[in-house]
């Protein structure tokens, strides 16, 4: 991975990312590019966690892992390239149903996961040895070591969120959500170091509500980010999400369907709001929320766009740190 | 698989086998290929069980749904036929030491059973899912459902049994063995019941130490045995042992490395012994302990091998019963 930067730095001092699924991962793969490990730390989204066939699977964490090791499916959303599905398939032989697909080789770190957490080690300790054993160097830390799991509320009752994501593909109306498990969690130690050592903060475009909303719900992480120069990237384009539920989410929980309905719901939150071409003319409502927009093109189809956003999103973080700290 | 019997009955009434590893397996299917699930029961060790790479693997068990099941390895003495890796090669990339060989297929089962287990079934009741699941309808039932495990003495210290057995190839000099966690164990509901039901008992060719060893362990099971018409099959032929340690053992243990070893192993729990048409030399000397020979081809080479022998057995069983009865 390049993180060298021939120009000088590209921000001077610590960044956390929040992130959740593989619009946050393709951002912190493109941050990865330009930042060393000690300038950046990721805090994932554990809401999505589940335990699926004697196995504990993290999905946010492992799209993450997967696209700093670029070793990420090239086009779903989750997973390995170049995967089989060997385990899955004798499985469903034996009559499991496979609503969940999980390849082989992401099963490997599954496997490689739970025997470390059998052993008594952290979620933080074993993220760290994953990463490690993938060959990437920043760190990724999920949000909390105790379990905190985002429910969805829908017309049919209550669903764990894989239930209504994966196996129900998002139809049910969510009319709420919960976080179970929230009241005996924490932000970890390693997320509070990394957000009191922030000098900025980046959310990516992740979901606000399912991705980044369970890491802005521990207590402590509101008030350490509102101290915090930080910036959100919309995961709304031209009133759509790009991959996810988002959209679907935000029209059913009455906001407006666009950019400017993320900016609203992160308004306590942010000084600065990265918005795609696509909504420029959104820019000035945006600033009437008082916060300062930033518009570029802000898809990212390769690793190189992922660098490129990167790029625009950390020079948008210094400029506004600095108009800060002015 | 063939249950019927054009003869009439191979065995008049329920007849429990005691079976470890590859080699009562082999008379485990050969048996089951002759008596409906309702005549036969195999209770199966549970010593070498162990929990490795976040799976719990019940080497012993799944050998014999394996066998019965016709999906097992040809030749290896373990695991499925058109086995795949995919899973341990990605493993061992991310730094796994793959000393213990898992097969995708292999892992799909010890995935069910781990996920059963963690719902808070019992072994004995996961067990009975999983063969049904691969088409096994004979009871293969696990000696207890508490954990004991087989700890193997040698110069180096005490090695669990896998250490031993796999990764250090069974060079270690074993001086003794011990069961862990025996005091806490207990024959399960089902063993109990199979055993106060059997009007016979086979003690299939495994080693007498590690496989057939711990279930004469458990509490009250020798009462069983030596209540019931018992006969035992040698696993050791010519002096050696078809597959596994239990020859090296013999001799370190200071025991005649033969079938009559065996035989004198087993005297206070058979009324039969079962020898291997190489060691007709020695029913002579079986007799003279007081048990009844029976001299066979006792290499099970393939399919129609397994119920050949099986034939035999039941023949030999039936006989003893009657002697016995009368």
């Amino acid at each position: 991975m390049d993180v060298s930067n021939p120009q000088g730095s590209w921000f001077d001092g610590k960044v956390v990312a929040l992130a959740g699924g593989v619009g946050g991962a393709k951002l912190a793969h493109g941050l990865a590019q330009l930042l060393p490990p000690e300038q950046l730390s990721i805090i994932v989204n554990t809401g999505d966690d589940f335990e699926h066939l004697g196995l504990m699977i993290c999905p946010d964490i492992d799209t993450v892992l997967y696209n700093l090791a670029e070793v990420n499916h090239p086009v779903q959303g989750w997973g390995r390239a170049n995967e089989s599905f060997r385990v899955l398939e004798e499985a469903q032989r034996l009559g499991h149903d496979p609503w969940f697909l999980l390849g082989d080789k992401d099963i490997a770190l599954h496997l490689l996961r739970r025997s470390m957490l059998d052993a008594g080690l952290s979620l933080t300790e074993v993220t760290r040895n994953l990463a490690r054993r993938l060959g990437v160097w920043h760190p990724v830390l999920p949000m909390s070591d105790q379990p905190v799991r985002t429910v969805i509320i829908t017309p049919e009752g209550e669903m764990p969120f894989q239930e209504y994501f994966v196996r129900r593909r998002t139809k049910p109306t969510m009319l709420g959500m919960r976080l179970a498990g929230l009241h005996a969690a924490r932000a970890s130690k390693s997320v509070q170091e990394a957000l009191q050592a922030a000098d900025g903060i980046i959310l990516c475009p992740s979901n606000p509500f399912v991705s980044i909303g369970p890491i802005l719900s521990l207590p402590g992480v509101r008030e350490w980010i509102t101290s915090k120069p930080t910036i959100a990237v919309s995961p709304i384009i031209g009133g759509q999400a790009l991959k996810g539920p988002a959209a679907k989410m935000m029209k059913e929980q009455g906001m407006a369907v666009s950019a400017l309905g993320v900016a609203q719901y992160y308004a306590d939150l942010i000084e600065g709001f990265v918005l795609d071409e696509a909504d420029s003319s959104l820019a000035a409502e945006v600033k009437r929320l008082g916060i300062t927009p930033f518009v570029t093109d802000s898809i990212m189809r390769n690793k190189s766009e992922r660098r490129r956003l990167a790029t625009k999103v950390l020079q948008f973080l210094k400029q506004l740190t600095g108009a800060i700290e002015v």
